[in-house]
This record gives structure tokens, sequence and C-alpha cells, in this order.
């Protein structure tokens, strides 16, 4: 995909995850959520951290430890590996864009 | 800073290189131009590769091997380390805000 904010998938019943670039020590992924949280049940706990930016929409990320972060268009946030979190939010009326690197 | 497409610097005479994130294997940063191009002499040879989305604005990246590509807000691009380049254009109506994820 050459543009981020272009080319939205068109079925957006399931958060949607691409991968944009991936190398050794690094990998790049836009997700696009409408109305999603994820995952379903549980937490995300990763290997590896992850840097994450909204593009466009609103989303809210939630820590298992209690912490809860409100991210809108530009914001941006970090999530070191193995911290429990889910995605609590996404803005139902919009296409959320997040762009997520991965990184060891 | 909490958000990459606000607070933005006022002081635009120069090209602005800010770091957002740093990790070992990976280095995040924002940079903001309004009709800059960089660098004013010769190319970018860089160690590490970079892959760079523009946010806001519109830019280009010049290869000296003589590719040259024009970047709108969304759109994204690898430069490999070492692969001389320079910003031969960048708006200069409006700021240019890009993200760039440098990585070995």
């Amino acid at each position: 995909m050459h543009n981020l904010l272009s080319s939205l998938p068109e079925n957006l019943d399931e958060e949607v995850f691409e991968s944009i670039h991936e190398a050794r020590h690094v990998r790049i992924e836009r997700i696009i959520s409408r109305g999603h949280t994820s995952p379903e049940q549980g937490w995300y706990d990763q290997d590896e951290h992850e840097w994450v930016v909204v593009l466009e929409g609103a989303g809210t990320v939630r820590f298992e430890e209690g912490r809860e972060v409100h991210l809108e268009k530009g914001d941006h946030l970090v999530i070191p590996a193995h911290a429990r979190h889910r995605v609590s939010w996404t803005d139902p009326e919009r296409v959320t864009v997040w762009l997520a690197i991965f990184y060891h």
C-alpha cells in the first residue's frame, strides 16, 4: 500500500492489521478499527515493544495495571513488551488508523 | 511532545528535527519543514535504514542515482542505509510534518 490513509479496506467487520514494512529489528503495521475493541477477551501480552500513533480517528488503550490512555489524531504512546493491555474503545462513527512500530 | 501534529515549533527558519523515542535498535524522529531542502549541499549518507511517512504537507526525496519520489500526506518510503539522497522540495505554503523511523 502506497498511502497509509487511502486504500482503506472495505470490510471492517473485524479490525484489520496490515504489514507495511519489516526488517530484522523493526516491524511497521497499519491497524484499522471502527468501533472495535481488541482483543475480544483478555489482554495483549507482546514480546516486542510497541510505539503507536493515531493517524486518523481516536482510540483508548487500557493497561491491566489500571492506566487508561485516550489517543486522538497525532497522539502517540509506548507500550513496553509484556505490559498487558487492550484497546478498550475506538470511535464507532469513523475509521481509526493506527501506525504501530514493533521493536526489540 | 504528546502530539505529533500540534506543538509545532514557532521558528521555522531552519528545518527542525526532534527525537520522539529512542531504543536500542530504533529511533523515531519528527521533522518539520516549510519550503526547506536539505542538506543544503551534497547528500545524506546514513548508516541506518530509514522508513519515512509524510503526516502533513508534501515533499520530494531525490536519490543520487536519479530516482525522485514525491510524497503527499500518508505516503511512505524506505531509504536504505547509504542510499545517498536529499529532500529536493517541500511545500513552501504550509508546514510539512515527516515521521521518520531509523533502524539497523
